[in-house]
């Protein structure tokens, strides 16, 4: 079993309402055919989710009724991403089959209270690739929150226990400092608990509602400890995927537990 | 609470491949404005499900490895449907949500044998419109099965006991004879189980991978038992959705356990 991350920052531009970016969804989508193993996969909201989301605090939960049209505005656009992913893919050859994230997991105060990966497991028995992503979500504590991707990629690796997780992200992989802005900045090959405590906390330019850089980082850390590899890629440089999923060496950080 | 099904035949046309009737489903969805109560919706696949799935035998489930990428295709196409169907309700005011059937229940030989109606709950409970549908589902025996749109239906009205339900078709009701062969077909007012007895079996001219009009009869008469009043209505009449939400006198089968 693989699980893959298709980040929000490759498959849509991010600072762009609702644009997608279909050259490299199926460009991925071609790499992913690498894999001889089960997939499981999730896509991040991108510019589908987190613009809107932000501007009317949907990661706060429930505080007033004028939310709800944007709670139903915000969920259709994420649809609307997650079926172009699915035609991206299923174009190129991969199987794919929605799975919300609310199909298997209850939320309470935006986090996970039970998950029940056998919608998962079926979609997967009979040769199909579920594809999850991060959405607004029933919470019944908050009313509604937001599940990340990330989140629904911590409850699979716990269920599942891949041998490779993979992150495709619009980076190389962890820098000691942000290399948006510091040219100099060194990859980290090999990245844990340490590394995570010497990493200065830094903040992503563009919007975003399900935490900061250094939230990933931890989520993915835990993640790290239910798979044989944890790998950060960038998903925009073509082929990187298609190496990781193949084992080949590839630049990229390697997420270690210890 | 009430129960409302957009038939696949009023949303879509039945006869032509992923048509959608955007006119039809916009004047519904201000119809659906006149309850003052909780809503729950349902719609059919229509022709963006049924022509594709009784070609390739989907509702048989597993078979052999060439009918998985007809599965991937037309659980896209029903997602297709479904986003249009949010875009007409949110449109005209309706805070409509997404749920499709695997999100609460789980499936063996074509039956719900599990439903758990949180996702449900939750999503009316802050005061938005779930939105479910006629769906390819995982199935635990088969690998994949058809759940129609009446078959949530049920599993919705068994678990909300809803006031009404209302099934929105291309007729006026349930008739003694087929109104589209026969001009003198009588429309039977208050339909029972000895109707259905009395009735001949009669078979619908498109294609239909969820069972018989008979076999939809028998559902709807169950679903009777579960609510105060379970009617048929033609959705293709303006006018006649919203008088029976509002408690009007309109044109229709009611049907009735005994």
């Amino acid at each position: 079993m693989i699980l893959v991350k298709l980040g929000g920052s490759v498959i849509t531009d991010k600072s762009k309402l609702r644009t997608f970016r279909k050259g490299s969804c199926e460009r991925l989508a071609r790499e992913l055919l690498a894999s001889r193993d089960d997939l499981l996969l999730v896509h991040g909201a991108g510019s589908f989710g987190h613009i809107e989301a932000k501007k009317y605090g949907l990661h706060k939960g429930f505080k007033n009724n004028s939310q709800l049209e944007h709670v139903a505005m915000v969920q259709r656009d994420v649809r609307e991403l997650n079926l172009k992913v699915l035609e991206a893919l299923i174009d190129e050859g991969v199987r794919a089959v929605s799975v919300p994230p609310a199909a298997a997991a209850t939320f309470r105060n935006g986090s996970v209270v039970s998950f029940e990966p056998d919608v998962f497991g079926v979609v997967v028995g009979i040769g199909l690739v579920p594809v999850s992503f991060g959405d607004v979500v029933p919470d019944e504590v908050m009313g509604f929150s937001i599940c990340s991707g990330d989140l629904v990629m911590e409850a699979l690796a716990q269920s599942f226990k891949p041998k490779l997780v993979v992150f495709c992200t619009d980076v190389d992989g962890v820098y000691e400092s942000d290399p948006k802005r510091d040219k100099n900045a060194e990859l980290i090959s090999r990245f844990d608990a340490k590394s995570l405590r010497t990493l200065r906390k830094t903040e992503s330019k563009h919007a975003d509602v399900t935490g900061s850089i250094y939230g990933k980082l931890e989520r993915m850390l835990a993640i790290s400890r239910d798979c044989e590899k944890c790998m950060i890629v960038n998903g925009n440089v073509p082929g990187r995927l298609g190496k990781a999923l193949r084992g080949e060496a590839v630049v990229s950080t390697v997420v270690v537990p210890r």
